[in-house]
């Protein structure tokens, strides 16, 4: 025996989510069976409005309701931080270390993956730098295979714009013993030492 | 920074769900921008048809989309199966060891939760009973503390309507060994032995 169908259905999308398996999914079509009905329509309602006002701000690719985002609209437009995705943005404007704007690729290369030049947002990248105004871009792509490999491939293509291309610093994360670090970072620490 | 409100009110809704965090939301909230108009709007729909058309049976109190349940419409009668929650009966109907009906509590007394015996539906139960044709009740709540106590109440008020009264056995789960066993459930399986 399953559940009837309007339960099974709704178990069904929830699965979609991802990480939600079967079973996560039943408890959350539980929970959405016991809340108000006025709480499953502000759910929808939540849901839909998302979906028709949220759009990729047209300067930097970023989540937006606006055509143009708030951080374009009012930041110093001569340095460009180069990120992988619209979490990353939150998680460097957290710092509250940077006055510059930022650009969205939406994923990293990944050959392996399929994804390629065209799939991420260089090409829009390059026409910001063309159409002139930029002094710096920062690129703070992951620093996995896939991040430096991308980060690589936008440094060669912004260099002979006679833009500054820098890449975000690795070394020991804050807080932490060199007991406990990887060797990567270990080596990457040691060659990337500093003056004090 | 935070994310604009389209999406901070999709994550805060997400967050509403059993066991989800602010980042699993954000998470989920990412998944929906990411997908697909028609999507979103089947995932609403869902939403939206589960609470139109799920309710509880009237008469065994499982979740249904008709008037009367169809286990209610088809089954043996004279065996009621007490459980506490509608999962319990997908669980018991997975073994196609039970014939009879059943009778959802939506609940186990507990009185450090507030939950007495007007909020769970034992009247229903004696309601049933009292309108003649049950021979048997199984009372398969919990083996927990509220579970058990649960029990106990259900069968005071059932046995002196002339009903017999059983609880579901105890013991040792198939396929466990005695050493991993805690004491609790070894000492229950010792004292509940039976002839082979």
């Amino acid at each position: 025996m399953e559940y009837i169908e309007p339960i099974s259905r709704l178990i069904a999308e929830f699965s979609k989510l991802p990480g939600v398996g079967k079973k996560t999914a039943a408890r959350y079509a539980f929970s959405v069976i016991n809340m108000p009905l006025e709480s499953a329509e502000n759910f929808c309602d939540a849901i839909m409005k998302l979906k028709e006002s949220v759009r990729l701000c047209k300067e930097c690719g970023n989540y937006t309701d606006q055509e143009v985002c708030d951080i374009c609209k009012t930041r110093d437009k001569s340095v460009i931080c180069v990120v992988k995705e619209p979490r990353d943005v939150i998680a460097l404007e957290k710092t509250k270390s940077f006055g510059g704007v930022y650009h969205v690729l939406h994923g990293h290369l990944s050959p392996i993956e399929g994804i390629g030049v065209s799939d991420i947002r260089i090409k829009e990248l390059l026409e910001r730098i063309q159409a002139g105004g930029v002094k710096e871009v920062i690129i703070a792509t992951g620093t996995d295979q896939a991040g430096e490999a991308t980060a690589l491939y936008i440094a060669m293509l912004v260099k002979p714009l006679g833009v500054k291309a820098t890449r975000i610093a690795r070394g020991l994360p804050s807080g932490s013993n060199l007991e406990y670090t990887d060797e990567a970072t270990l080596s990457r620490a040691l060659t990337d030492r500093k003056e004090i």
